[in-house]
């Protein structure tokens, strides 16, 4: 069933780019997956597209340099970038998380600075991606990979391949509706997985019970300030036994837990696989949401998936959209299994 | 994209069996799609496993005599069945209409009957391929087929394949959760998409209206009596300008519309089809759902996706049936394409 992951070459190396609302990571990659280098920057988002193009490129001249590698080394760019993307037109229509931008030919542009091919990749897929070739879900041929952390997001991989659906938008789980009349959502819906179990909406919960008084330790982990109440801090107070945070745990891991049951019944994967910021709160999220999704899948279907935290942790991205890179130069080039 | 659908011999001919929990339908189809004879029968849901199989056997004998044709012409079976099976190992796991059901292994039984080559689809599925060969999504690689009748049921089509899962079990939408809080469904979950929007939580509701003393026509149309309240006669006061019937009708297509925007969202197929009784009721019901899904889902990937009635109506589902068989025969032949 799953097609294999050969290169034509071996010593061929791709830059792969995880731009993120919040930082890029930047790293020269090579077809076993092994990063050569590794640059963490801060995206300047508030600066818009041209910012943010040009701190990828500083990112890139440091990426290179940190493996020891010239830019004509490189056989090509992959880009992985939050948000509504067209991947076969190379195209990021807008991202929740990187303002001004609006349907910008990323892919183009990139192309144009580096004189390389380059590729995009929607973010939730190339770290779908990342895990499937280097990670958690080697071997399968039918897993999701769910990303928790201040979004929820994925990518869904069907008999070995990206579901991309007829304009490379699929995959968009976290706004799936699962409360019709839930909160409203920055994508303009309503109830969305993402408006009830993501990190954002632990620490708006958080807050909201701090606000209305609740007897919560909470803020002395934020600095006793309630701007800075997060999912981690609600996280740590919850370690410490406090009672109100691990209640709001709970409640995030219930809306979780709905949206994984139906994952289940959608799709009857072999495997989801937990991976993002909030996935690090481990069974204290994490086993309270598999009982809910337990509850409400069919058991047949809950049976026959397993959940597995990703193994990449924040390389998943970078590893993926490298990935996807050399997938597509595969078949660009006409290899096995292209 | 598209798999060409192509067979070894044109004579060839096939059994197909639509299983419902009402009624059985069986036809004699070759390649073409033509169906030779249709023997319509009650389905014995009651008398449990034995006697519906007894039923089928019945049923197959008329429809072949209906076509003039003996068995030795047949070259397999193909049935489409209600509720949870695995196409692969040929189980009903399950199946709410069918009572008495459990782990049958319905294909086995058949072979063994008629002694020819069985196999078993789930009646969603079964109804999604029927489109894809013969009716309204002929040419398209990626959709969706809903069908909205007493429950919702479905199948996926991703790059030209029955979304299968890792046990063929995939493709049950109907039991995604669009409001966590929602009534129960027979499922188990509860708020699940079937639960809010099928002809029997429109029936219910409205029998819920009556009780509690709305002004309303409806009864009229179901003889004075509430146990005949159905969806259909929800309809036909509607029609006659009931408005308590018409916003009951609305209701409905805003739940349907919700679980449309999901499917928008998660999917972003070509093409939704939309069969099954309540689909009869055209733009009264449809025009709404699709305005909810346009406000809910993201307008890329709303504005991708083409919204068509089924086109082989109740004969999706046999047809469909039939088409498996010869699938799966052409892939036991190894023709092309296999």
């Amino acid at each position: 069933m799953r097609k294999k992951f050969t290169m034509p070459d071996k010593d061929m190396l791709v830059l792969g780019i995880d731009l993120g609302g919040t930082k890029i990571l930047t790293s020269v990659i090579n077809p076993q997956g092994e990063m050569l280098s590794r640059d963490h920057s801060v995206t300047p988002a508030a600066e818009g597209p041209e910012g943010v193009i040009q701190a990828i490129l500083a990112s890139a001249g440091r990426a290179l340099e940190g493996a020891s590698r010239s830019l004509e080394r490189v056989s090509a760019i992959g880009v992985g970038a939050p948000g509504l993307a067209d991947g076969e037109a190379g195209i990021l229509f807008t991202s929740p998380n990187l303002p001004g931008w609006k349907d910008i030919p990323l892919r183009d542009i990139l192309q144009e600075k580096f004189k390389k091919k380059a590729f995009l990749i929607n973010d939730g897929n190339a770290a779908a991606l990342g895990e499937y070739y280097f990670g958690a879900a080697k071997g399968t041929s039918h897993f999701i990979y769910v990303t928790i952390s201040t979004g929820i997001g994925g990518g869904i991989v069907v008999a070995g391949k990206i579901l991309n659906g007829s304009r490379g938008l699929a995959g968009e789980i976290g706004h799936m509706t699962i409360a019709d009349e839930g909160p409203p959502c920055h994508c303009g819906n309503r109830g969305c997985w993402e408006a009830l179990a993501s990190g954002t909406a632990l620490a708006k919960a958080a807050r909201k019970r701090i606000e209305t008084g609740a007897d919560t330790t909470i803020l002395s982990f934020a600095e006793g300030e309630i701007d800075k109440v997060t999912a981690h801090t609600v996280q740590l107070a919850a370690e410490k036994g406090d009672p109100i945070a691990n209640g709001l745990i709970l409640k995030t891991a219930y809306y979780f837990g709905v949206g994984l049951a139906n994952l289940v019944n959608i799709f009857n994967p072999e495997m989801i696989v937990i991976g993002g910021g909030l996935s690090n709160m481990g069974d204290r999220l994490l086993k309270p949401a598999y009982r809910v999704a337990e509850e409400r899948a069919f058991p047949q279907a809950y049976r026959a998936v397993r959940f597995v935290r990703a193994a990449l942790g924040r390389n998943s991205g970078v590893l993926g959209a490298a990935a996807f890179a050399f997938d597509e130069m595969k078949r660009d080039l006409g290899g096995p299994g292209a």
